[in-house]
């Protein structure tokens, strides 16, 4: 048979495709034969057969065995009222993920977590997807191997030495993505009722995985040098938590950052109570000079690190990584195959592309000098409209600031939300309820000036 | 009895683990009786059932009918650069995907759950690579939105609704696999002790991710026609289950499926004891008519369905989906949040495009054939050296095959690896461990000559 005539089986399907919609076409009607219908049209018969299958794949259509083909019988309800973002939603652990997430794409989300798409390294991914698309069938179809993606392990074994973590590169397990990578660790060492601690404030989506796994949340204060070690001291006395959960490098969302001081303190003190600590890694690139690393420290005894490339390669290529001892790499794996059977090869395959294209280290340059030049600049806007902020982070996108007295962070944000502005309340991040008069803003979504006056607004 | 003391539940829990990872108590080793355990420190008789319960779900001990718990027989600790296919390890619900995952590819794999790269649509999955290279910024950087690609969850409510299970777009959740799917509704669903039915034999791995999820697995026998309804009364009746995980349409391991006057009787059992069933439809594409659906029955009420495209589009392109009434889809959303952040936006948008691709149906028919034409070659063979299939499936591509009295395919499959051949030992389907006579068979990964000669040895 000939080959189909792109454009003409285009032309089919939508005047098919518009029958149906208008109902012309009822559910259940058969078309006519594929015969039929290119002699009436003149077109070959591979044409209507092309035309005839993208439809069926689509579901419109349907294909009956030695029948033809019908309109599908059932055509969903489309009041499709998708759940949007919501006004009334509880200022919990997940208000910012979700209303960031679910806002249309035209709002302001100077509360978000996640840089513009302009900033993260299109052409890159481009080139790593058709790079893929002509590899191994493997890449594409095969569920790979269960620790994940041998050399996509060996290059972060080799980033991770880079950062003085010592790590090999049977150390690491693949994940979805750097939540799940908590999540699994949490399986793996938590029963439900035992205690985890925290900072305050912490990245709020602990606080959500935490209270999925049932676990009693404690928290210590987070100074401009890391955990209030007195109040870290009496914590782990008291309340004998099993994990420590924090951010390495850049904290989250204050901006501050551990010094080899408190670092030796904090292990000091896990070590006397039997404590693992999980470090979450994901800003490790914003920094040009590395700050302290517990798993540094430690050399992976008693922390774990990990880590994804959400922030600074693409959120929509879920991968994720756990670095530990070389023991519990087996039975996270064994935990890994239970609950998500496989990490996905092809997303391993396109990171690593990424990662080792040559535009790399020039992509990381570049997002640090443009993330200072929007540091300083939110920080001007911000204090011309009586917003202070907590510390003067060195790097990375968080500015912490606090709230002029009598007014609540919660408030400020349900009335942003009003305005098409999704900020992140203080309290979302604080599990001792502490945070009410902060808010955190991501200076890379602070670029317009609409923020400032709503915010100028609010402060009055 | 007295109800268990949960703080001392944990701390016999905790010292136990802690024994056995020390090796204080080594596999093998008899624990001490309920009653000498309690006597000996001084708490109740359900506590220590408790704890020992709890080891054993997370199967670190183990019961032996009549005889008292075991430690039990751990893997030890690799000391090779990579941990590779393993003789030695345990025949359990992780041993067939472990050993199928990591044998080197010249292996052979009738006892692995998946098609051969070349029967899956590797020229569809290369187009749609090169369409997303070419497509939207947003779809190759952002997080998207929380329940997941609206366009692929529409594709799916129509797909579902082909099938008669009456579903709106809304009532779908993306999840990163089918496996993910499973374990977000058990995190929905229950809580750590709770019975959790399922069938003997069923898919390993619900058994695997049960045991992660600390729930009590019980079991009702397979029939040829789906659960054995009067023991499936009895064990609602008994261990009151939340929940009932099973396959719809082809039934992993044995190939047979649901007859509706069955579905109609589990439907009235499941509500008169309040029991919500999850539906695995992961081999949807396998029927050219398809069986009774237990979703399609109650449209959604109290059955939960789940899936992916893993057997028939990719694995390595990570995407499931959990189909469930409206009310349950926010609280799932929030889980999905909490534990893995996001499904992947990339993901989503590949697997539509190769479902919309317009060689999708073709992809499925001849899929079809080729199954139904290695089904028929594999059961001459298997027959040959004497094993003889349970029942001849209608489609699919398992084979569930009885061996000669006397045999053990535990036994049989530790032999294969030693010959680079990765079998299917029926007690890992097993969770009443009935089936020690029994191998699955993948029809599609038979067509080497080399296995049926080992059988045959393996058989005398």
């Amino acid at each position: 048979m000939a080959s189909p005539n792109g454009s003409l089986v285009t032309q089919l399907v939508r005047e098919i495709r518009g029958r149906i919609a208008a109902r012309e076409l009822a559910p259940g009607t058969k078309l006519a034969s594929i015969r039929a219908q290119a002699a009436a049209r003149r077109v070959s018969k591979t044409t209507v057969v092309e035309a005839y299958d993208r439809l069926a794949a689509e579901g419109i259509i349907e294909s009956r065995r030695g029948a033809g083909f019908y309109v599908a019988g059932h055509p969903p309800p489309f009041t499709l009222a998708e759940a949007g973002p919501r006004l009334d939603r509880e200022v919990d652990p997940l208000w910012v993920s979700r209303q960031s997430l679910e806002m249309p794409e035209d709002a302001l989300k100077p509360g978000c977590g996640w840089l513009p798409p302009s900033w993260l390294p299109e052409a890159a991914l481009r080139r790593a997807l058709r790079t893929v698309a002509r590899g191994s069938a493997g890449a594409l179809i095969d569920y790979g191997s269960p620790p994940g993606l041998a050399k996509l392990r060996e290059h972060l074994a080799r980033r991770l030495n880079g950062f003085g973590v010592p790590t090999a590169p049977r150390q690491i397990l693949l994940t979805d993505s750097g939540t799940q990578a908590v999540d699994l660790l949490c399986r793996f060492m938590l029963e439900p009722g035992d205690a985890v601690l925290v900072d305050d404030p912490c990245y709020f989506n602990f606080r959500a995985l935490l209270r999925a796994h049932r676990a009693r949340v404690v928290s210590v204060p987070y100074t401009p040098t890391g955990p209030d070690i007195a109040a870290f001291a009496q914590v782990l006395e008291k309340h004998k938590p099993r994990l420590y959960i924090t951010n390495c490098g850049v904290h989250n969302p204050t901006g501050a950052y551990l010094s080899p001081v408190t670092a030796h303190r904090v292990l000091k003190l896990a070590e006397q109570h039997g404590v693992t600590i999980i470090e979450d890694d994901i800003f490790a690139d914003f920094e040009a000079e590395p700050s302290a690393r517990l798993a540094a420290f430690d050399g992976l005894e008693r922390v774990v690190q990990i880590g994804s490339f959400s922030k600074t390669v693409s959120a929509s290529l879920r991968c994720g990584y756990i670095a530990a001892k070389t023991d519990w790499i087996e039975g996270l794996t064994n935990l890994k195959i239970a609950c998500t059977f496989s990490s996905g090869q092809l997303s391993a395959e396109l990171l690593l592309a990424v990662l080792q294209d040559g535009s790399s280290r020039r992509h990381v340059e570049t997002l640090r000098a443009r993330l200072a030049d929007a540091m300083s600049q939110a920080n001007t806007r911000l204090r011309g409209v009586g917003l202070v902020p907590w510390v003067m982070p060195r790097a990375g996108m968080y500015l912490w600031c606090e709230l002029p007295e009598g007014l609540d962070a919660a408030d400020i944000a349900r009335h942003a939300l009003e305005e098409n502005i999704v900020l992140a309340p203080g309290n979302v991040f604080s599990p001792a309820q502490t945070a009410g008069r902060f808010l955190r803003f991501n200076v890379a979504q602070c670029a317009n000036l609409r923020i400032f006056e709503f915010l100028q607004r609010a402060v009055r």
